[in-house]
């Protein structure tokens, strides 16, 4: 959601409070709903705005239902020297995945490199948040996940066979942030269908078409249509190899087993997800290696620009700023946002957060 | 190339001693050469003409102007369990490439996953023959290479620093033809231009734009141009960070440093690749694993197509088709690409193919 004039501001501690509050009244034990809370707030001040604070009342309403598992046995159910396969217990997801990169992080500390598959998870966030973890131990990461619906038929086809499966890749630098790539395999993400919609305003071209094959640029006819996969059949072929890696493989649910868990509080969603390590260091010296980062970053950066074009970004850059304005400035939130975590407060008998 | 009814056909046998015996001339050792030849004329048996014995020309005078290392010594100058570092010593890049991927597959027989980075390899063909040599023991590929010149600059930008990188995934199935995705980072590969061109006729909106951002249609001026990536920025941030992994990580060309081998014959690429294997067995039984694709891509083949739409097809299904049909009736070849190879045979004083 972009930013109006109107937005308030709130520091990223009083809501991280705020939400661990939340889950805790809803059961979750504290260091879990601390960890959950730290995470989600990261995506705010990333400006991932759809897979922060924003989902607080979702999974309120999931943990609710009996939908997640609040005391997950979270373990590694088979493993090799450079590999593992987690099992979530239907744990949220954001527990699930911290528990798995700290495996993957492990194995590339012993190995080089750790591939670690999970089954029976959530939706956790953001990919990035993930990716983004081997950073600190001098490691590059590699998130994929199979989404949380499906919004995409197969190339050529109508029904709703696959979700946006997203990737992210985190690369470190020296004095540059880290390149971080964080994609759905579709041209526009749904929550942009869904902002849309909200503020009564047409797609472009080119983000979804209809079951005719024509372009769909009424948001309010999203549920006739269907999101179009970047590339055509490329980002087809994407979506399915990448579902098929962290779903199938995994023994998690994709194609048509996938729960959309917008419209169903109450079903496991048994969602698979992948995080892969790689120690840099059994490659080439870590300083050398991030310099030279530094180096590609600062070549495409100042090479020449389109005109019109008044900086050229690299992956991640964005959200980088993004952080420092918002760790410094407080996070931005729209008044029906606002509402909504009001009542919230008010249902689950908690105090608010500082206006 | 598409086939035109005049196409000549040839056994894949015949092609490959020619390829061999062209190889042998310019001083490669026997054994290498038919190894090579094997290779690319298996990516004319599974239709990717540009990338078969189409080069051989090229690489004949690659290889005459001293460009690649007939007499590598491809070597692991790093490893630990699971992770290797290969140098190609400037190679043939299909033999570097086949050196590698035995490396992966040994790597995740042990540990269960297998990632080879490379140094210092050549233009090795399609993406899809090496991320396919770990299907023959159960396990998926994943291929990702700096591609050998560039045709893309940064998103906004009009300098070419990036070149289309390719990735491709190869997935087991039980009775279907194996999953394999293989796709550049670009909506259209750079030979697809090329082929407009000698057609004379215009390219689709959405394959290049000029340096105003100007949709180019006319494949003449191709140079005046950049392809356009896939999704956007979204498939610039694919070439880039694919280039990293292949290219910067192992210490091979990326960027600026990228030798157009199209134009310059006698520079030492140092082309950058990856391959990763993945051992199935250790996260599923592998006949299950393979019955569940099995299950998938009838999932997806049989879902309710597009009005107009004949087939829904999985990645690698066309390719597969291709294989079996070529297998069957040879290899088509328009005149052109005949004459070259028949005046290189002469020049070469080897004998040519039967017709």
């Amino acid at each position: 959601m972009t930013q109006t004039p109107t937005d308030r501001r709130f520091q990223s501690s009083d809501l991280e409070v705020f939400v661990a509050r939340a889950l805790t009244a809803v059961g979750l034990p504290t260091a879990d709903a601390e960890q959950v809370a730290r995470l989600m707030i990261l995506a705010d001040l990333r400006g991932s705005d759809g897979h922060g604070i924003f989902r607080l009342p979702q999974y309120v309403r999931r943990i609710r239902a009996g939908g997640m598992n609040l005391r997950p046995n979270i373990h590694v159910v088979q493993e090799t020297e450079a590999m593992a396969l987690v099992d979530g217990d239907n744990g949220m997801g954001h527990l699930v995945m911290r528990f798995a990169a700290q495996v993957a992080m492990d194995k590339a500390g012993r190995a080089g490199v750790g591939w670690v598959g999970l089954r029976r998870s959530n939706h956790a966030g953001p990919a990035a948040l993930y990716a983004m973890m081997p950073l600190e131990r001098d490691m590059i990461g590699i998130y994929i996940a199979v989404g949380s619906a499906n919004h995409m038929p197969p190339w050529g086809g109508i029904e709703l066979l696959l979700s946006t499966n997203p990737i992210a890749f985190a690369i470190p630098a020296f004095q540059e942030p880290p390149i971080v790539l964080d994609i759905a395999t579709s041209v526009a993400a749904y929550g942009k269908v869904k902002t849309k919609a909200q503020r009564g305003e047409l797609m472009p071209e080119g983000w979804m078409i209809d079951a005719f094959g024509k372009p769909l640029t009424d948001p309010q006819r999203a549920e006739e249509g269907f999101l179009l996969p970047i590339g055509g059949y490329k980002g087809y072929g994407l979506a399915l190899v990448f579902g098929l890696l962290a779903g199938t493989l995994n023994g998690a649910a994709f194609g048509r087993d996938v729960i959309d868990f917008n419209k169903d509080d109450k079903t496991p969603t048994n969602t698979g997800q992948v995080i892969v390590a790689l120690d840099i260091s059994r490659l080439s010296p870590v300083e050398a290696f991030k310099r030279n980062i530094d180096e590609v970053i600062r070549e495409m950066r100042n090479s020449k620009r389109m005109s019109g074009v008044e900086r050229i970004r690299l992956p991640g850059e964005q959200s980088h700023s993004t952080w420092l304005e918002r760790s410094a400035k407080g996070i931005p939130m729209n008044e029906t946002l606002f509402k909504d975590l009001q009542r919230l407060a008010s249902d689950l008998s908690i105090e608010g957060f500082a206006t």
